[in-house]
């Protein structure tokens, strides 16, 4: 290019630049709102399970559930009414095939972007796509994408012989599900967890190959580094180095062939372990291993301190448990499942109230679970995960307040809970019937034989749930109708299995008989469900939970329920030398993450044996994590009394402890607080608490009005944003 | 290679290639059967109508159904038990990732042979894909895929924490759907129509391009020959000449980008045409275009001629517009919808079992219509078309006698019916409810309004219909309570819409009154489902079908059941009249295929207008080919008397003919015929006839024993395999 041509093509492109930049901002620059892709609410949630179930292995065989999983829709219309001020140009996008309407007139192809005049105008996209979810991203100046549109994947738009179309009454609307698609490529049907590198922390020489430890309990994809020669390298993961050295009974495995063509190699199933045995096979060479860490990247908002170490290390390792198994949803185990279990998730949620406050991952969860219609089975096949299920909405809606979720929703859980009215026995209770997996736990022996008083109970509390989101929906009759059965079981459940020698609530009726069997499960979530008065609930403390003849519950899971239960009854002081003993025992054997299943009674590598395997057990299972729940809600003390923290409780009990600290997230600020035996700091970023204090002196501090509410309990008024020190006795 | 090794490497070639033989021979030569792909029945069926379905454009603008599109199921367990006198090795194929278990026992990884011991065993594949039908091919010595395959989308295998299995015992089996997908790389996802090249007949310059003339309505796609150059080039679709040449308003269109790329290109999207005009824009070429005729290849297996040729013609016209129709289903029309109707697709079935005899695309059809569960709407939105689906499976049974099908789709089509029964109104009846097309018919001033008689008589056949199939699915109550429901329903019938001076149904009851307005439709399917006492149908048929005061019916398709009404009574002269009239009249007109509608009184190109569209009509439409239906079933007069064609009833009217002859086939063999006023001859290829015939002599012949019934009417027993020549006297 000679010189004068240079001048001439740099004169061009000022011409042409401001131009360019003019363009660019009239359509993009200006727009102030943010599209997000959208989609047929529960689809891509749905879908997305479908991927991530479908991912476990045993020993490099493909390993799905058992349950039914489906589908999303295929065919989706979604719209909207816009009224502009002025004319736009807007962008389309979409996954699938799609038509564009405006004002009921289709545009000719697949439009990439459409000139909207200015005024009241419908916009219509349909979309088809099968083996990925249709979705749409739409963005203009003020025309975008985003969960106010409406979806249908049945418009029953006809036309009569005149070309007239119907009026479309029959068509149910709903409003579009979005998450965080937030830019045009990032579309949904590519979505993946981030990634970060890893690296191992010592390495050995072991038999034919060499053993890496990452230091901790790790989940991602491992790649194999200055890979040279042709043959087989095995990969032997361990949670354990005792399962990453037993190459005939390991959980998992990989085996790459490599044939002189590439010198890295990242593996395509991500898999969870601490320790991997490299083992190549005659002729194939391997330098070294890595790893790509796979996590959701979410902000950990909750937090906890104490004077004790040792519990701080579990709330730490709680932390990271949850870290590991709050992935695209909340899953039971990293290792083994990483399917979506109910029971497994309500825990969860629950975790992540005072963890993550993080909304999306309980509604994913919720719908993954849920699935279409029809409810062909309980939700994963199990009689007590269906009531899990509604339990989990109860506790969403309490802590969050979202009612459009609710709306959106009622009609899957209303068809769920006709599913389970319609599997009642003539006396209106239920028992496993073909196909029903009565689970309540992993325990030796336990009966799930004839109407057992648990499921009556999870079923009762069910009830309530629907009462509640029933009249959220607007369905005034059902309303009624839930709320008249759930009383009626209610008392029931009293007459039926409360034994008033035992002071407990029977474990089963057989043949019309209750037993006299007594266990924990019944009567510790009798206690914080609040269904007894005082006295039994006293009966039920003394005679059952810290009755040592009664079974001792060995699983982390049931644990969380009767810690719980004792903490709902002030006994603090006892969990914490429990969490300490149990947790504590988990940390002392070298636990990373927190276990499945733990047994005390148990020495070396038998802790990892489950399920008639030597290593099948899950050394990071989200109900492990516990402690987040407890510490948060039962020694910090804050729960929410309205939805969504409206209004909200701190009943703060240091149960033996120094001192404690932390935060509670809510959707709307989080609630700080530190106290010690005399002192207690407040600060809330929402709503109107109530401070919850025995103290043997009047609590005093700026701004602080403290109301004795009976001898030696005060309530101190909470106001948002505001900065309290309050001075106390501790009694 | 030097002499001394090349005969060396020949002496090793010498030894091992009987080894190899060998190895080949034990593992496939001796194979003596076939194995075939394998799914979860309706799931191909409902995938492959999703693809059909939505290939659909308007313009070049997609245009995808309005009614809700399942989708298969994504996880899916096959299995079966085998006996096996020796051992053999099995070749495993499956669309999707899977597993293989053998005796309950995983194969690592993903075996694409295994070894399986003599003795009884059990074989289970789970298989898991998305966005197509998980499937398997199984080919050993004795061990197939075929469809005594059990399978489940939900197989409850739960185990207990020692790692015991559940007992599965709530899990639904069912046996595995097929097609003809027989060999290992046809694979159901590859599926596609068999293809032929085509040429034009004729070619003229018109306007800026040229318009191509392939002689006769014709489907598939067109391959651009010669391209050059740079630019856009339209091809305009016409099933006409004004269609091709009407750039603004014909139905399809395709645009297609060159850019000195490909001297050939074939379009992506098939398309239905006669006519087709080619525009290059500036800059771009094409030198010719020819297409690829794309079809389901089907063997003719029904005839027709006759000493009429108007009459001939009228029924290779239809045949050829069966075969247009005939393709991945049984669709409406090739030009427009592309879609599956089931109003539609019921005339379809029935020229069908004159025609092809292929029980696979009627059961294809019906599975793709019915889709999942659950229900929300009627099929394809419309109350009648749910009727049809019924009606359709009926006739299924009568025409194949094929219990299996029904036993298999029993729930789902007791799911229908309960949808159908919970809408009824306080008096028992159907009408219009929201999201509920009445459709009956397209003809103007219809009206849809309250209850319309002909919805109830449809209601009440496919009350019939279930009462049927209940008994061959073994459900005992069920039968007893559609009898009652379908009895009660008919007596309501004439109750209401009984019009006693008018000798007909009325059209409908509204506000509780029944209207004195009488249409066709009633009254003639009440004559050809024997609703009626023979004075009421005398009644209908001078009062009603015969009357030129009712008004006329436009549409091949309902002109289809008014002819049929007619010939069941006897009116084979009249309806041969009209039907050289009515089809004839669109053979003038130049029809090479029949039309979803024509009104003998327009004139031109306004024979292409419907839908307020001036080329909205479709000119080649499945319900425009009833004569294949009336001619074998009413002139030849051949039709089933019990399921599967075990006895059958030869009646044949010649309706004026001199002579006609023809194959009416079976699913045992055909049954031919011929038959002039003297004479009669029959072979039949299956189960046992009776040939009812008048004559006014005593008709004789080799092995015939005429018995007379009545005055004039005989009956002679016609047994399979066997030549008959019958002389006899026309009264």
């Amino acid at each position: 290019m000679s010189i004068y041509r240079l001048k001439n093509y740099i004169r061009l492109l000022r011409r042409v630049i401001p131009m360019l930049l003019l363009i660019h901002s009239t359509t993009f620059t200006f727009a102030q709102k943010k599209a997000t892709w959208i989609w047929y609410p529960g689809d891509f949630e749905i879908w997305l399970s479908n991927q991530m179930q479908n991912r476990r292995t045993e020993r490099a065989t493909f390993f799905p559930p058992f349950w039914r999983m489906d589908n999303p829709y295929v065919l989706i219309d979604f719209h909207k009414v816009f009224n502009l001020e002025e004319a736009e140009e807007v962008m389309i996008l979409a996954e699938g095939q799609y038509n564009v309407k405006l004002d009921g007139k289709m545009i000719e192809g697949y439009p990439k972007t459409i000139h909207i005049p200015a005024g009241e105008h419908k916009l219509n996209l349909k979309v088809h796509a099968q083996g990925k979810v249709p979705a749409i991203y739409v963005q203009g100046k003020t025309i975008i994408s985003d969960s106010t549109w409406l979806v249908t994947n049945e418009d029953k738009e006809w036309i009569d012989e005149t070309g007239k179309a119907s009026d479309q009454s029959g068509t149910t609307w709903l409003h579009a599900g979005s998450w965080n698609f937030n830019a045009p490529d990032t579309k949904p049907s590519q979505f993946h967890l981030a990634t970060t590198p890893q690296y191992a922390v010592s390495r050995a020489k072991k038999d034919k190959g060499f053993l890496v430890d990452f230091g901790k309990e790790t989940f991602g994809f491992v790649k194999l580094h200055g890979l040279k020669g042709d043959g087989t390298i095995s990969l032997y993961y361990g949670e354990s180095e005792e399962e990453a050295l037993a190459t005939k009974t390991c959980e998992t495995l990989d085996r790459i062939r490599i044939n002189n063509s590439n010198r890295d190699s990242t593996i395509n199933l991500s898999k969870a372990f601490r320790y991997v045995y490299v083992e190549p096979a005659e002729g194939a060479q391997v330098d070294s291993i890595s790893m790509l860490y796979e996590y959701l990247p979410l902000e950990v908002k909750g937090s906890f301190r104490s004077s004790d170490e040792e519990l701080n290390r579990i709330w730490e390792v709680g932390k990271y448990t949850m870290e590991l198994t709050t992935r695209e949803f909340f899953i039971d185990g990293i290792k083994r499942d990483r399917w979506i279990w109910s029971g497994d998730a309500y825990q969860s949620y629950l975790m992540n109230y005072y963890l993550f406050f993080d909304s999306p991952s309980v509604k994913r969860t919720t719908l993954a679970l849920r699935g279409k219609e029809p409810v062909s089975s309980h939700i994963n096949t199990i009689m007590d995960y269906t009531f899990y299920w509604f339990l989990g909405i109860y506790d969403y809606y309490l802590y969050t307040g979202d009612k459009q979720f609710i709306q959106q929703f009622y009609p899957r859980m209303q068809s769920l809970m006709d599913y389970c009215l319609g599997r009642r026995n003539k006396d209106g209770l239920l028992q496993g019937m073909a196909g029903d997996w009565v689970f309540i736990d992993w325990a030796d022996g336990l009966s799930k034989k004839g109407e057992v008083s648990f499921e009556q109970l999870l079923f009762c509390r069910s009830l309530e749930t629907m009462a509640l989101c029933a009249d959220i929906a607007g369905d005034t009759k059902a309303t009624e109708l839930y709320k008249q059965e759930a009383a009626q079981l209610k008392q029931k459940i009293t007459e039926i299995y409360w034994n008033e020698q035992k002071q407990a609530f029977v474990h089963s009726r057989i043949d019309g008989k209750p037993t006299d069997h007594v266990t924990r499960y019944t009567n510790m979530f009798a206690i914080f469900f609040d269904y007894l008065d005082a006295k039994k609930k006293e009966g039920v403390k003394n005679q059952v939970l810290l009755n040592k003849q009664v079974p001792k519950i060995t699983t982390p899971y049931m644990r969380f329920y009767e810690l719980e239960a004792l903490c709902a009854m002030g006994e603090q002081a006892y969990v914490l030398k429990e969490m300490k003993d149990y947790w504590g025992g988990m940390l002392r054997l070298g636990a990373t993450s927190f276990w499945e299943e733990y047994n005390p009674d148990k020495t070396g590598a038998a802790h990892y044996a489950m399920y008639g395997r030597p290593f099948g057990k899950s050394l990071c299972h989200a109900w492990g994590a516990s402690p987040i729940y407890l510490l948060g809600k039962y020694y910090l003390g804050v729960k929410p009394t309205s939805p969504g923290y409206q209004t909200y409780l701190i009943e703060p009990n240091l149960g033996g402890l120094e001192w404690m600290e932390g935060k509670v997230p809510t959707p709307h600020g989080d609630i700080a607080l530190y106290c010690s035996k005399k002192e207690i700091k407040v600060k809330a970023g929402t709503g109107k608490g109530t401070l919850r204090i025995r103290s043997a002196k009047v609590p005093k501090g700026k701004g602080v009005n403290a109301v004795e509410k009976s001898k030696g309990l005060y309530e101190i008024e909470i106001l948002s944003n505001t900065d309290y020190t309050i001075s106390y006795h501790t009694q």
